[in-house]
């Protein structure tokens, strides 16, 4: 199975890492190994159809900022000259345009690819679109690293529930405003919380993306559209951030055995980011940078699901699970 | 697809109540219907090679409280006669020798049978034999509503986390001992909190199975031997139930920002049932009758899932979702 790998950033490593580490798993399950025949980050990339040590890509990226020795202007002219069997698309997320993603996962589709991706940008603007596009030409789309990293949300939904009529799914789907609203439960202001968050490494230097809510708008939008099989966008969420969250209100929410978690909702007709009060022991009110999200189904009732939500290892551990599953179809269509 | 229904409680029933509302359902995923022939309850039996009505034999139960007209003394006696292809043996749990539903289970898989069970006992007992027959006879053998009912944990580990080298389940099983600790949480002493509970319809007359751990302890075998692929019984569980929890520990582990929780572990070494301190905001420390599961895994880190750990429809979903697992690789092998 030849794998191309778009992004080399945390994730793209990672998922040389697991690969390195499942190397015998994969080939005792199924007979043949994984080979990463080519990856690519911002600016340059490495391709040999006979492929690559997955451990000596990340070194080569760490020791010299770079994966390949050839640069390249046109990421998609790129995967046009390579072969391989599943992309791999975990490029930044561009949710004003779906940016080189966009274009890779559109492009590895119309020539017949497997694709599994991380990337937001694409789903959260084009998700019917690329859906349609997977079925006309037979190939696997898959993406269940894009909401809440490990936590197994989009699969869940897809395979163990797929007999349950699910009516809406809420949660907790950025880490880093759940670390701020944490801390502020503890008696911290926002923006000392914010700059702790920063200093521990789980928010950016410009934390817009995190505390304005968009990241979880993005998320919100990717449920609506796999879950519920709507049509929507990150444009059309409802979004409200933390930053307006004052320690007088954590404090009267506290009183009332309360916590104030910023919560996206899903279903039918919602499609909203915004802070709410979640009651102290409800499944919905963990601490800490985790995501959650809660299934409600007419059978099962709620059904919540937590887990870490970014991390090298872990956002590669759903992009694993994406190829098991793939390889495991094409095995039963062999 | 022909269903044999052992056990005509709740379980039963709502499974047959699920099967009506996801008639249509089955009928479009799978070209043919799920019919009920045959259903048993302790001491009667009803059978019909061309099926029954799934809710008349609910309404048959609760107005005389039989299932069937005819009378019976060895239920295996009756299945050999029955033309069926899967078995859903919900009878009650016996932890002492397995009880009847050991025997049907057995039987069921000496005839290459397909199975799903929510029963602990034979789990409980005798796992590693009950898969080892199935194994040798070709059939199908599920149980995923046998540990924390809707909750998906078992399916969740086998199919989704399969690429994970799991390291240890944790996790609250029994709701009963879990609504009384959170009833202890906001000061009622453990006598009050328990009356509350049967007075609710959530603990029984004789709460000994839940209050003294073994309830959790069958469902902690029953990982052990299913995730962990273990060969243990109930009897082999390290087990320590709730009933000498006092206020004053209550209320000491909430001065440090803690709750007392009955949490079952198990890993390739460990095997118990006992009170463990929870800080507040973790995601095993919930409150009420929901059952949580916290599973460690070297890639994703800690997964939590928490759903209703019994009920009517809660349990027959899980049901569901082992006949559609069973149903879907059955289509795949034709």
């Amino acid at each position: 199975m030849k794998v191309f790998i778009c992004g080399f950033g945390t994730v793209g490593q990672g998922f040389c890492e697991v690969l390195a580490m499942r190397r015998q798993f994969m080939l005792d399950r199924y007979g043949e190994p994984v080979t990463v025949v080519g990856a690519m980050d911002s600016k340059t990339y490495a391709y040999d159809p006979d492929g690559f040590d997955p451990l000596e890509l990340v070194k080569r990226k760490q020791d010299t900022r770079k994966v390949g020795d050839q640069t390249y202007e046109d990421s998609v002219a790129v995967l046009e000259k390579a072969d391989y069997d599943i992309l791999v698309e975990v490029s930044p997320t561009d949710v004003r345009t779906g940016g080189a993603g966009l274009l890779n996962i559109t492009h590895a589709l119309e020539k017949g690819k497997d694709v599994i991706t991380v990337n937001k940008g694409p789903l959260a603007l084009k998700f019917q679109e690329l859906i349609a596009l997977a079925r006309k030409n037979g190939c696997k789309f898959r993406f269940e690293g894009s909401v809440g990293g490990a936590m197994p949300i989009i699969n869940l939904c897809h395979e163990n529930l797929v007999g349950e009529n699910i009516t809406s799914v809420r949660g907790i789907f950025n880490g880093t405003c759940n670390y701020i609203l944490s801390k502020m439960d503890k008696g911290q202001p926002f923006e000392q919380a914010l700059k702790e968050a920063q200093q521990m490494g789980y928010a950016e230097t410009d934390p817009t993306n995190d505390i304005m809510g968009y990241d979880s708008a993005c998320k919100v939008a990717i449920l609506a559209n796999s879950v519920f099989g709507r049509n929507v966008t990150f444009n059309d969420v409802r979004i409200t951030g933390i930053t307006s969250i004052t320690e007088d209100a954590v404090s009267l929410a506290a009183s009332r055995g309360m916590v104030i978690r910023l919560i996206g909702e899903v279903s039918e007709t919602k499609l909203e980011v915004g802070p709410r009060l979640i009651p102290k022991g409800h499944p919905l009110s963990i601490s800490g940078t985790l995501n959650t999200a809660q299934i409600l189904s007419d059978l099962a009732g709620p059904i919540t699901v937590t887990g870490r939500g970014a991390g090298r290892l872990e956002t590669a551990s759903a992009i694993l699970s994406d190829l098991i599953s793939i390889m495991d179809e094409r095995k039963r269509q062999r």
